[in-house]
């Protein structure tokens, strides 16, 4: 940026200036600038703090590496716990991963039972970032619970702007993955999927606009965890994974059903991306998303994270083969011991898990690698009959006539 | 925002920590923080300076109700005046606003020029944000100046963003401002017309990607005078008018050109959105875009301010009638005498501008307003020829297989 921008950071030289400068000046100073919101925060936490529990949607680590607290995540986002009074609602027996807690906190989900009950429709949206070639278990979670009529996003955008990837790899990426959710098993003529490369303009970029227009730079930057070196696309992306929450950004899909719910089950990092559409949505006037929002699919090494598509020992991933699940699980599962001899020998193993009953037992570990063999075998079945010609179907921008039969 | 995402604000909370603490300690505080550009920039200025001339693409105004000083303004942008020797190297009977001046600046034009000699190819790159629904002398010259081809953009997002307008009516005001463009004689098989909501999305959306990913927000504020409370619709939008000038946001026109160069035409306030595209094109490999820029057409009112389509009377719009027109000069053209009767008898005329000869007499008006009628009139027939199948046409998203012809 230097040749026609000028030079960057003054910071030095500022810090010249204020050293000549008595105390009751410094804090005039202080009083007669208007700090942005991420600076204000900034000078108040200091770096002084204990290390906390960082959950975002781009990084989601425990505090000091224990394990994620849940019940603090609900406590900070302001989200509702699922309880068995919400669970009752549901009036049918619940899903697994309900009565397993799987998704555990929610938003206005008993707004959307209601509607269920009184017979009105709603629609779901759930995504993914394209950012590996293969999805791994925990990618799974929200399509194995999802229903229809569904809309999926795939943010090739996104991973764009935070990753190295070229354009062109993101595009790539965004339809290997959708050959991967389209295996689940979902119905073409109940269903959308779009990336945003491929479906952004018109109404869609328009409420992405609307959306904009409410949010302040600072604001993004608080919500996200952003600094002002990020990237403006890292700032303006937010309201992207906003706009498919309103109807109206589908006109092929809902048109003139504007006052249509929506319901959007995700994992529980994506709550800000809610979060501030649900802020923005009676601005205008627009209704709010629900949401019901699930725990993060472990990583194998532990709960201290989840499992991650850039790190490939921490995943099993849906074309792993038998036999790479078996080493995985054997190699890299939590048992409580450590993750190498060299560890092991250093730390001992983690007899407080070993004590409580929890640990992995070798057979354990044998039982669970025939479970995921077995799923992950039927998943590569499946995702080896997806043509690119499905693929294109569902994502042409068509109408969806029978969408909520 | 209040009621989600928790209250904004700690500024007095911060206040209060600092008046408790020693100088030392609140130098260690200021050196442990990573403030962003923005804040660094106003500690240092500190409200503290002089009133300055500004221009950027929403503000434009002389110091201290003077002129504007266009010397300062190279200097600052640091683009390069257009001297004699420019304007040899143009190698024929020169524009009239060569000749006259009023396009004074100018990045790489030489390039152009260079180009253009050994026979290669370039294309043309204007625009307008419709922010009212006529068009106004001012906005015309780029398109009186502008030739062929050429891809017209109308920001009509840019104007849902800073303006308080609906998104419906920023649409309404392109589509009609289209209609004036087209009134100045553009050949619909040379020109492409199109608006950013109608147009975004494919090519044209992964080039504002690219640009946006190489783009901090701190250096957006910079450059365009923005702060974090600005919206991140505001921070983002410059990529959107930063695309066109890269080939291969038209794939329609262009496919297979991608190293075509790029010639805008602009009013000089538009330098900053361009400066920013010619930093960033390097590192996505594109060519720099060539640029040529216009002093503002100086609001009726004197040379401190540009016609403003906000304010109906400083400008002459391509809609008023003879009458509107005569009355306009004749109350408020800048003839050194005060826009009042109230003003004129408390601070007298300025004798300055008389004494130069400068000052339009009577006379001179009243020639003004005939030339001005003339031209406006001319326009008004073009206009009331303009049909919506005629805009439809420019705006078509097709192959233009003569645009170099």
């Amino acid at each position: 940026m230097s040749e026609e921008l000028g030079p960057g950071g003054k910071k030095g030289a500022l810090m010249e200036l204020l050293k000549g400068k008595e105390r009751e000046q410094i804090l005039e100073l202080f009083s007669s600038v208007e700090f942005c919101q991420h600076c204000l925060d900034a000078m108040e936490s200091r770096g002084g703090e204990d290390e906390q529990q960082v959950v975002n949607p781009w990084v989601v680590s425990a505090k000091d590496g224990g394990k994620i607290d849940y019940d603090k995540l609900i406590d900070k986002f302001g989200c509702q716990r699922i309880d068995q009074s919400i669970i009752d609602l549901v009036g049918r027996p619940p899903h697994v991963f309900l009565r397993r807690g799987v998704f555990f906190a929610h938003r206005d989900f008993n707004h959307i039972l209601d509607a269920y009950e009184k017979g009105q429709k709603f629609y779901l949206y759930t995504g993914r970032g394209p950012s590996s070639e293969s999805l791994h278990l925990g990618h799974l979670i929200p399509f194995m619970f999802t229903k229809l009529p569904l809309v999926i996003q795939l943010t090739d955008d996104e991973k764009f702007l935070w990753k190295n990837l070229s354009l062109e790899e993101c595009k790539r990426l965004a339809r290997e993955n959708a050959k991967g959710i389209i295996a689940c098993g979902f119905d073409v003529s109940k269903t959308f999927i779009f990336t945003d490369f491929g479906y952004l303009g018109g109404a869609f970029y328009e409420n992405a606009v609307k959306v904009q227009n409410h949010v302040s730079s600072n604001k993004v930057k608080a919500i996200f965890g952003l600094d002002g070196e990020d990237s403006v696309g890292k700032t303006s992306f937010p309201a992207l994974q906003a706009a498919p929450a309103f109807p109206s950004s589908f006109p092929h899909l809902f048109s003139g059903k504007d006052d249509l719910r929506c319901l959007i089950p995700c994992a529980i990092d994506q709550d800000p991306y809610f979060r501030m559409t649900r802020d923005v949505a009676p601005r205008l006037r627009y209704r709010k998303p629900s949401l019901i929002e699930s725990t993060f699919f472990p990583a194998l090494q532990g709960e201290n994270g989840k499992m991650s598509a850039s790190d490939p020992n921490s995943a099993i991933y849906v074309t792993d083969s038998a036999k790479v699940i078996k080493n995985k699980i054997n190699k890299y599962a939590f048992s409580g011991g450590q993750d190498s001899l060299e560890k092991h020998t250093k730390y001992g193993a983690n007899l407080e898990e070993y004590a409580a009953g929890r640990m992995l037992t070798g057979e354990v570990k044998q039982r669970l690698a025939e479970v995921l063999t077995e799923m992950v075998e039927r998943h590569r079945l499946a995702r080896a009959n997806v043509t690119e010609e499905m693929v294109d179907a569902f994502m042409k921008v068509r109408p969806l006539p029978n969408m909520f039969d």
